[in-house]
């Protein structure tokens, strides 16, 4: 998506070791209506599969999974890191390494909602290893739930996420894909 | 706002303690469309004040936040309760007592997309003792910015948050105002 890659080149940052800083409008700062723009066009791109609910990691997962769900007209579930108070004591719990905390996180999702036989469209901010998506759909598979998608904003196409994903057999889509950035110079797949 | 209220009525639950379980539509779950609604309300509700930018804070007020943000077409920055990586070493920093957590927790923003002169809409999910929203002042004001006004959908009128933000003299919104939930029932102000 053309607006989403000019702002990565205008305001993202290169911080070296692969991460990309984008706090300016994904992940501290959220640009609204940018976000409303990748949500429809996620939700554009994979309203087809007839997912029923829209499922997503927090805390920068939610902002493009709201969005996309908004389009699509579906609930959105965003796996919990810590267990709140108001969550029963029986969840779906699965832990992935984070990538930007260097250490294992668990994944928690409430049975009260995801239940059997919902189809999961799974949203994030980035595909970079693909270990949160992978959590996700451990989650709805521990639930008895189907993925049918994935959809993010920003594929880091070097970190080997979609490779690690191909075991689902499920349709991938990303809005900036990119397949390089070395030397503070980001280059897009495609472009 | 009606929807929201007859929303609670149906799926919030007292878990007692004062603490409303929302976790189908708000916190766990997130009813896309109802959070546009409710978005769009706040938006309508707090537009005259001419907002440069919409504070809130990570995890549960990033949904209320965007999609008033959305429909006002301004940025949204949410405090981060964990410095990330791709923060500067220098923050605004404040503690606020969380009331589902039992502890202090940090509310941090970086210099970078909080500015002097900015004029801030708070918007947060739940207005209970006012902690939270007091905080997010504290760190508009370390900023050198000016906060216009408040916004939450769920208050819990006896927890004497809009006490709480008298000192502020700011105009407080909220879209479903509970008067009392004692015995498992729900009572709105002006039901």
């Amino acid at each position: 998506m053309k607006e989403l890659e000019q702002r990565i080149l205008r305001d993202g940052q290169d911080l070296g070791n692969g991460i990309l800083k984008v706090d300016g409008f994904v992940n501290h700062q959220v640009d609204a209506g940018l976000m409303d723009q990748c949500g429809k066009e996620l939700a554009h791109r994979l309203a087809h599969l007839g997912a029923t609910k829209v499922l997503t990691a927090e805390i920068s997962g939610i902002a493009p999974a709201l969005t996309t769900a908004l389009h699509l007209g579906l609930p959105v579930v965003y796996a919990r890191k810590n267990k709140p108070i108001t969550m029963p004591d029986q969840v779906y719990l699965t832990l992935a390494p984070s990538h930007t905390k260097g250490r294992m996180v668990e994944l928690i999702v409430s049975p009260e909602y995801l239940a059997h036989g919902e189809k999961v469209l799974i949203i994030d901010d980035f595909l970079a290893s693909g270990a949160t998506i992978l959590g996700l759909a451990r989650l709805a598979k521990a639930a008895g739930a189907e993925v049918v998608g994935i959809g993010a904003l920003i594929e880091k196409r070097f970190e080997g996420g979609r490779e690690a994903l191909l075991p689902l057999g499920l349709p991938v889509e990303s809005l900036a894909c990119i397949e390089t950035m070395e030397g503070g110079r980001i280059v897009f797949k495609n472009q």
